[in-house]
């Protein structure tokens, strides 16, 4: 039987979406994802990592963000 | 009558969401909120921000987050 | 009469000035403004925030920089 | 048999290394490590997270840092 | 005679001013400096760093902020 | 005999290592170094960082990197 060891990360912000957009560049790629109720995460990420990770549209991932990079704007 | 001006913001990603949760420090703050759909944001902004916006339990407000500071995990 | 509601943003960091450069890539554009004073600020946005905000040369934006993103430099 | 499924994650810098120091404040908490060769990696998250991921001093953890938050010197 | 040779970094953007206001936290600091013009930048930095650099209100230092971390506002 | 004045940064991650991959983009560039013990920092600059500090495959150049953009995980 096999063990199961859970990875922990430090970041808090974890959003599971499905990939409905691939802008590759050519340092960079755009990824977004729809993580339901109305809202979008649009994420810059090197054209390496969307690669060595295969990422494509359709499939779910998990938006990752840390805390310290979150703003908040009020009327 | 008045004419609205919207502004615009280059972070591409706003997240509308309830404050659940605020922990003030001496000089950040950790402000916690409920978008939905089973997701929360949580954001340490400074602890000036917080008094100046007078965020507070309940209250609805966006977290802005640009788009370089999201990275993405795939299983 | 119409009501102005400000928008209020946690960001700490809000530097008016004329944009004086633009360099449009595939996913991401550098912005330059000038502040005035002998500063200027330079930006990297996405492609598609530089397109729908319609950012122009001469005119004015105000440059938006998170408090946790500052480091000090001493001689 | 159990099958083991690896976790991608876009974020570039991965830097094992042992904890030599932990300074938790009351938002935040700093921790260091040492990762060999006469480098330390300094970083702070939010003490929610070194509580619910139990960080202790000795133990071997993963820096992860996103290509883009990375800057470069030369003499 | 002395050769000076000069550090080049590649984050674009060094905002001098003087030293306002420095609130010393736990594990961060917040560290306002006066950039002329009516501009003045706020940075959250380490407690560390702040007592290391031996930062003062009064002196001249230096904002260094990364083009990526930069954000633009337009009405 | 010349004085040197040695500059203080407040980012507390200095690494040094030897330039061994550079992809220029439009826009951003990926510079990729060598740290030792088999560690290696990929970071993400502007193209114009890139070509005003004449980054060369070879040299020996220092990531910089703020203890605030660092995250941490744990098996």
């Amino acid at each position: 039987m096999g063990t199961s060891v859970a990875l922990q990360i430090s970041g808090r912000n974890k959003l599971r979406g499905r990939v409905i957009n691939i802008t590759p560049g050519i340092v960079t790629a755009e990824v977004e994802i729809d993580i339901g109720n109305g809202n979008r995460i649009t994420g810059v990420i090197t054209k390496n990592s969307l690669e060595e990770m295969q990422i494509q549209t359709g499939e779910e991932i998990t938006a990752l963000i840390k805390a310290t990079s979150v703003m908040f704007m009020k009327e």
